[in-house]
């Protein structure tokens, strides 16, 4: 036992029992969506802004780490407790605490899945756009703390822009509100939008006000077939130098369709080396014609077939596929380094071209998905980590991509973070000057480094 | 001559003779729109990131305060010398670097004027919805700076949804660089959106890569006349409840109307009150659409006349009507407090309600217009500066304003920032744990106070 017991007392008793030192309960909140695994020396579950506060203010007087956690999805290890310490589940704060129509906000507790929001929030007529492709057990805490995006931020933007006000918890165990319950705010600095992002490094969010839109009347999506993979990327670029705004183009490579082959409703002939899935969305009318226009683009650029969905349930079975994409790479291999580069849009062709060079050099299956509409191609460098020689090969790849990311304008990180597994990459992306301001600004918000260290940088 | 003689041979030196002492200078950039003066020692004209960086580094040597300026055009004393210093003219720096219509984004240097950069864009089929009053003359590194919005807030959001990344130097005379030319990015803490409205006080901004939109296919603007402003107010808050989504919704009252009715196209009966003007934008048959839906719409709410502008020269003679509007208000009083208040857009009808009894209460004349649509009331107390007495009823209608405000769920500014002027109300909307964080951050940033002293907070 490596917490001391009075501390776990405190803890037990802050949380009125909601705290847990069992082996089997610890060993559920140790990993996460990278496969890496850190025992936590206890898990609480607070159930409000005030047991958070208390949690926070005990482990700055004992100098022990606290690790606030969502559901564990993340692909960076941001919820990973690297340095043992307190695990915060915000799984008990799951509320919705109101949706209001009349200023299209909402204020929610940080352990809503984020699905469950989207839809009630469409229940009431409304829309929420950030859509990580693992909504369906992804928490808003997480979501908050990643700035996640999803297919949706083409046209829509990414959570940081939907992201109105916050309550929050500094590791001193004060409770901060920053921003507003309004469309507009500038008084002082932008606390709210530097909470967002920051990986639960700064403080606990225990509170959001969330802007809201209405929801758009029609959807419509729609699988275009190419035969090369270079045609696709062709396309992408091409669709928004047109000043088309499609809600979503996401890409799938040839590996990637082999992956959900079976997902899809319809046939896949064997020339087909990439699929886009474009989805646009607007007033019937507009819709229909913007549609059309894609499709007419598609096909200029070489697309062998345009398949619309022809309901929103043949929609959803789209989606499904493409959401179920992640996790059945694991047919491929045993283990994956899944990264989430972004490079300008018009790069985008080269960047597949990159890629592909990467794969022919290290013989390592690279499979290149994601939201292509926004130039932020997830790919997944696919290996044995058993064979030394794989994992070798699977790490210079890494590096390789990165380089090629960045030398063609591009970031290492479009929605992941940076957590664990990109922070020997941060360096290569962002100066030594910038990196001492965002230290600068830890220590103003956690003087102790006890809110998650060992996460984007070393303080 | 305050400034010691080689300290500004220094400065003539770096800016290769862009600089300058003499006095009828020092009064050109002794002023903002606020009507406060504050002399400068000296202000320079740096031409590069280079020249700032070589400027700072010997301010912060000689700890001396530098006050970056834009084109002097706030509301609330940003870039005014309070405590002296060198005012940092940033007019030189104009240049419009990139627009990338590939990738929809461009490169732009603090000292363009935001409507010569809008009309650059729109030349290439693009978009950059901000656009505050003062467009014409207002440049985009003040917009930065305060967050500027504008009209186009309700449907396309503030400044700081348009800025990718910064060029920026802080105080030492670092050059940084934060941010990304990509449409998503998450690497490391956003120190973009961080200096984005920090009214000058952390960096000052050298370049930043701005996000286009595709201009929209048509855009359609009306005025609707009201024989009340209860049924305008009420209006606005419909509209936005029934999902309608206008780009502006504009609102005058009787006073703001007397001011500029001459300036309007078309006859005003002399029982309305209160106009909104609207105006849609999107495809054409969108447009005609949503034009005709919020027609009705405001018909039913008791509008007398929908008066829609027949072409873009009737619309832009609207909007040119509106912009005169704060320049006008003198017609009413030779003094005015111009504050930028916000509201949840369903308690507009309420805060219209009260800030009548303000006026009640003090016999002074107060104008409100400005962005109902997103809730951001401009609303100017008219006073003589001579009188004491209305000075002392000014000052204490500002006082009641706010409390309004902030009891209503709003902020005290929308997108003027705090400055010289609000500095003593933000303790009431930020509170003092969130207040220590701002200094904090101010410190990291900026160790000397030598960057915009005496804004926003005391240090």
């Amino acid at each position: 036992m490596s917490l001391k017991d009075s501390l776990y007392k405190s803890l037990h008793k802050i949380t009125r029992g909601n705290a847990t030192m069992e082996l089997e309960e610890l060993c559920c909140y140790s990993y996460d969506a990278t496969g890496k695994s850190f025992l936590p020396d206890a898990v609480v579950f607070p159930c409000s802004a005030s047991e958070v506060s208390a949690i926070l203010e005990l482990a700055s007087s004992e100098q022990i780490a606290v690790i606030p956690r969502g559901s564990g999805s993340g692909m960076t290890g941001g919820s990973l407790a690297v340095q043992g310490g307190i695990v915060m589940a915000m799984s008990r704060m799951n509320r919705i605490i109101e949706i209001d129509c009349d200023n299209l906000i909402a204020r929610v507790e940080p352990g809503v899945v984020t699905g469950d929001f989207q839809k009630a929030v469409e229940q009431k007529g409304l829309f929420y756009p950030p859509d990580p492709a693992s909504s369906a057990f992804c928490t808003l805490g997480g979501n908050l703390g990643e700035c996640a995006g999803g297919p949706k931020a083409v046209k829509y933007g990414v959570t940081r822009d939907y992201v109105l006000g916050l309550e929050a918890v500094i590791p001193s165990g004060k409770i901060i509100h920053t921003g507003v319950r309004t469309a507009k705010g500038v008084a002082g600095y932008d606390l709210t939008r530097l909470i967002v992002g920051s990986e639960g490094t700064l403080a606990v969010v225990t509170q959001a006000t969330l802007r809201l839109l209405p929801l758009p009347e029609a959807v419509k999506t729609m699988a275009v077939l190419f035969p090369t993979i270079d045609q696709a990327a062709q396309t992408v670029s091409a669709i928004i130098k047109a000043s088309l705004v499609p809600r979503c183009v996401e890409f799938l490579d040839k590996a990637s369709i082999e992956c959900v082959r079976e997902s899809f409703g319809f046939h896949i002939p064997a020339d087909i080396n990439a699929i886009l899935i474009i989805e646009v969305d607007g007033s019937e009318s507009l819709v229909a014609q913007d549609a059309e226009k894609i499709k007419k683009f598609c096909i200029d650029k070489g697309a062998l077939q345009v398949i619309p969905a022809a309901d929103a349930k043949e929609a959803a079975e789209l989606w499904a596929a493409r959401k179920a994409l992640s996790a059945s790479l694991f047919k491929i291999a045993p283990n994956k380094i899944n990264e989430d580069i972004v490079v300008p849009i018009n790069r985008i062709p080269e960047m597949v071209n990159r890629i592909q060079g990467i794969q022919k050099r290290t013989g390592l299956n690279i499979v290149s998905f994601g939201h292509a509409g926004d130039g932020n191609i997830h790919c997944n460098i696919m290996y044995h980590k058993q064979n030394p020689q794989e994992s070798m090969l699977a790490e210079s790849a890494m590096d390789e991509l990165f380089a090629h990311t960045l030398d063609l304008g591009g970031t290492i990180t479009g929605e992941h973070g940076v957590g664990i597994t990109k922070m020997k990459y941060l360096p290569n992306e962002v100066g030594e000057s910038e990196m001492a301001i965002m230290r600068g600004i830890k220590k103003v918000f956690d003087p102790d480094n006890i809110l998650n260290p060992g996460k984007i940088f070393v303080c």
